[in-house]
Formats: C-alpha cells, sequence, structure tokens
C-alpha cells in the first residue's frame, strides 16, 4: 500500500500524540514536528507508511534518549493481556467453535496499538466479539481451508500485549490441526511492536516457534528483512499476516497470506473497503 | 486561546482535507504540505489557531488560483439551510419557548464547518436538538437575563449556512425583546466563513444591521479588527460569539460574551470542559 497525504497529517498527528503519551516537553514536541517536516518532501509516496515511520521513531527514540521508549507501555500491555488470559481461553474452550472465536479474540486483540491512538479498551474490544461486534470481511471458511492443507504457517505478530490472543489463537490451531508455526517478530523496538523478549513475555514459546523478520520498520518491508526470513517467507505455505502494519507493506504482495486486522484509520478502512473500525479476516 | 501541537497538527490535516475537497491535484496538495511545514518554527503557539490559519488559507487560495475558493460550497449551504428555514420557523412558533428553541437550533447550524470536517449532516444535527441532543454548558438563563438588560446587541457569525440559523434566532429575540442586533461578518472571504455577500444571501438584512469586523481570519482576532469594529466591540452591552474561531480568539477577553458554539474539535473540547460533539452556550 501507497503513502497517502492523509498519512503525511497523520505522522505530524503520531508525533505530537506519542510525545505527550511519552510525556516529552512541549518544546521537544514542536522541535520534532519541525525536524520531521523539513524533511517531507523527501518522502515517497509509492512506500509503504510503516517504511516512512520507520524514521518518525527513530527520531522519537533519539529524543527520548532510549532504544525503546515503550518498554514500561509494553510491560503493562502483557501484564493486562495475561490476565485476561485464563478467561478466554476458558471462554475458547467451551465454545462451540474455538478455532473461530480464538480467530475473533486475536483480530480483536489488535485493537492495541500506540501508533494509531493513546487509549483504547481491549477487554471491551473482546466482549464486543461475543456480542457479534463489526465484522468487515471475515473470510473464515477460506482460511480454515487453507489451515487444513497448510504443514507449517508463518505468523506474523504485530502489537505487544495483542500477543497474547495471538498465542491463544495458535494455541487453538495447534490443538486442532496439529499445524506447527513460526511466530515472527521484528528485528529491533518500534512504537510498541512486539520483539523477540515481547513475545517471550507473553509466553508464545511454548507453541510457536519465534523468529525476527531482520526488519525493524513496524510492518514487513520485506525489502528490509533478513535473507533467512525471507527464504521462510517464500517457502510458507500459509500466512497469517497480523494488523494494519503488516497489512500496509504486504497488501500487493504475492503470497499465501491471511490478513487479520481491525481497521484502525480511514486510509487503511477505505483501501480495504470496509467501515472504520471493523475487525478483518481477509485473503491477500 | 493559545494554539497547542495537536492544532499544528490538524493544520496539516486540514491541508490535505481541504485540497481533496477542492479538488486540487495530489502534487499541489504535497506541495502545500512542504511549503506550509517549511515555516512551523515561526508560528506564534501564543497566538489563536485562526490567527495562524489566515496563512494557511491564503496559500490554499493561490494554489486554487482564486480569492474564494469556497464560493460553491457556501451557495450550496446557503441554498441547503434555506429550504429548511420554513419548517424551522414554525417549529420555533410553535415551541413553548420560542427563545430557547431558536438559541438550540443557531448553535446545531454550527456543525457546517468546512475547516474541520468535510462532510456533516445540517437537518441531522438540528433534529437532534429536538430529541434532546448532548448539550455541554448551556447557560441559557444567564444568557436571558443579559439579553433583557441589553439595549442592543452584537452577534459575531461565523459560518455561511449556518447564518440562516442566526437569522431565525435573531428574528424570534427581535420578536421577543425587540432588542436591535448588529450581525458580524468576515471582511474578506475566508474557507467557509461568512462575508457580507454570505449574510446578505441567507436574508440577514431584514433583522439585523451587516457590518465587517474589519478581520479576514477564521475568527475575530481583535488586534487585526478595524477601529470601527472595535468601537462597537467594546461598547457593545451583549455579545453572541458563534462558533471555534470566534471562541479561539475571543476567549479570554473581557467583555460582556457569551458563546454558542458545538465542540467540533478534541482541543476546543478540553479547553471548554465538555465532550467532542456537544452543543454550548456558555457565558465568556
Amino acid at each position: 500500500m501507497q503513502t497517502y497525504l492523509d498519512c503525511l497529517a497523520c505522522f505530524m498527528s503520531q508525533i505530537v500524540r506519542v510525545g505527550q503519551l511519552l510525556e516529552l516537553p512541549e518544546r521537544d514536541c514542536l522541535n520534532m514536528l519541525c525536524e520531521f517536516s523539513a524533511d517531507l518532501a523527501e518522502i515517497e509516496l509509492a512506500d509503504p507508511p510503516p517504511k516512512t515511520s520507520i524514521r518518525l521513531y527513530q527520531m522519537i527514540s533519539r529524543y527520548v534518549g532510549s532504544p525503546d521508549p515503550f518498554a514500561a507501555i509494553k510491560r503493562e500491555s502483557t501484564e493486562k493481556a495475561l490476565a485476561l488470559y485464563p478467561r478466554l481461553q476458558k471462554r475458547v474452550a467451551a465454545a462451540p467453535d474455538p478455532l473461530s472465536l480464538a480467530a475473533k479474540f486475536a483480530v480483536a486483540g489488535n485493537v492495541i496499538d500506540f501508533g494509531v491512538a493513546s487509549q483504547f479498551d481491549l477487554a471491551q474490544e473482546l466482549d464486543r466479539v461475543l456480542d457479534h461486534g463489526a465484522f468487515g470481511h471475515w473470510q473464515e471458511e477460506l482460511f480454515r481451508a487453507a489451515l487444513e492443507k497448510a504443514e507449517w504457517l508463518l505468523y506474523l505478530g504485530d502489537n505487544t500485549g495483542e500477543t497474547v490472543m495471538d498465542r491463544l489463537f495458535i494455541e487453538t490451531i495447534v490443538r486442532e490441526t496439529a499445524t506447527p508455526v513460526k511466530y515472527v517478530v521484528r528485528e529491533a523496538p518500534i512504537i510498541n511492536d512486539a520483539t523477540f523478549a515481547d513475545a517471550l513475555a507473553a509466553g508464545l514459546d511454548a507453541c510457536a516457534t519465534i523468529i525476527s523478520s531482520g526488519c525493524s520498520a513496524p510492518g514487513t518491508v520485506l525489502e528490509l528483512c533478513s535473507p533467512e526470513f525471507l527464504e521462510l517467507f517464500h517457502q510458507a505455505p500459509l500466512i497469517i499476516s497480523k494488523g494494519q502494519g503488516n497489512y500496509e507493506t504486504l497488501s500487493g504482495v504475492s503470497a499465501p497470506l491471511f490478513f487479520f486486522l481491525k481497521a484502525k484509520c480511514r486510509v487503511v478502512a477505505d483501501h480495504l473497503g470496509v467501515e472504520l473500525g471493523d475487525l478483518n479476516l481477509v485473503r491477500g
């Protein structure tokens, strides 16, 4: 997906919102706005937004003086999600169709995203799934057919905390279909995206092999991924791609992709052809 | 009210949204974003946002190649509002408290605003008033007490189309209290703000004297107003100030002000201490 003009305006909003969330002084936020906008003309609109946002979040890290400004926020997200986990696990086990419910919880978990908003309610979003919340595309039958045939699957993670719902979904996949899963994390910290350590904290090592994409964008920019990851990506018989960042970077790529994401901005909702806020399961 | 960092990000969104609304080529919108952001460091945060947005809308006018890029949109807004007028007039005449209902319609009309959004539903907003829609501050008793004592009143207009609801409110004021009204418009076209011609098209000359503030900002920046207007402003026993732009420029000013506005952005809602979208009548 290309970078739209709305994305450029959104980058400016992100600087302000994230600066305030990380309690940076107003002067620093203003300087970041000026610094980022000074190079606005150099942004390649053909690039997907997550590629451009590498520069944005590296700048924020520099101002905060930390390679992982969201470390505390990520810890808290994992703790909150783990506190919900036993209840969700029981609900999935008792459901008439555990795989379907676990998939829905996994997408609802995608509400966690400090790049898009500073506030959200994970528990409420999970409850809404049970009340037949707003779904856009939901091609579950296509996904199940692909899952039945796949010898293994590549699962591209997204946000920290959402990782716990990913774990529940993967555990359900493994229990129902015995399909081995490789869970993919970002190479280095960016926003609240899950790294190796964040995936470990969510307990994903118990049900999947955790690997890095080699890419530090908040998405999967193939040209920035490691050769080892690219080999797996091109061999994978089935790929689950979580979240907007992975959708923005992989939506035009030819691969056996299924996108699981909440449409959290107007640009992505329009690109998907759904309403803002809808939960989606859609074949690539 | 000062300019907040969120306002700077909002200026960038406005460039994109207004550029798209006016069907400017994407390249022009990108150039406008670059041009505006190049001078970001020079923006005085102590200034109210409407003062800064003069530069923004002058730039848009230059790119469009017209001193009044919103002329067609404004004509359409007036026509749509005039089509609703007979029905609203009947409702006000039949209401147990005509002044109160006319005041509410006047604030509901403030939903029209192409600076904040490209889409809104005027008829729906007016209907919501009848269904006891969301009100924040609503100091109607204070306003009525002030109105009873005032020998005349200054009414600071805002958006074109909203002018028709202003007319209905002023007609009701004149019928109930015989208070003469001076209706204030912008000196020159900016966004969809009402100028002399726009007020005339709404029929305001039949119930009020139409005057210009001398200021071409989408608000009332006193230091940019004409001496003639300032004299009236300082003499006025009562001032009705419509909309966010007038609120942003006059909220700290010592004068017998009553602000009538819908809180259309987070920054103004927080400044007022109300929810986003609330309708307000609040003493200055």
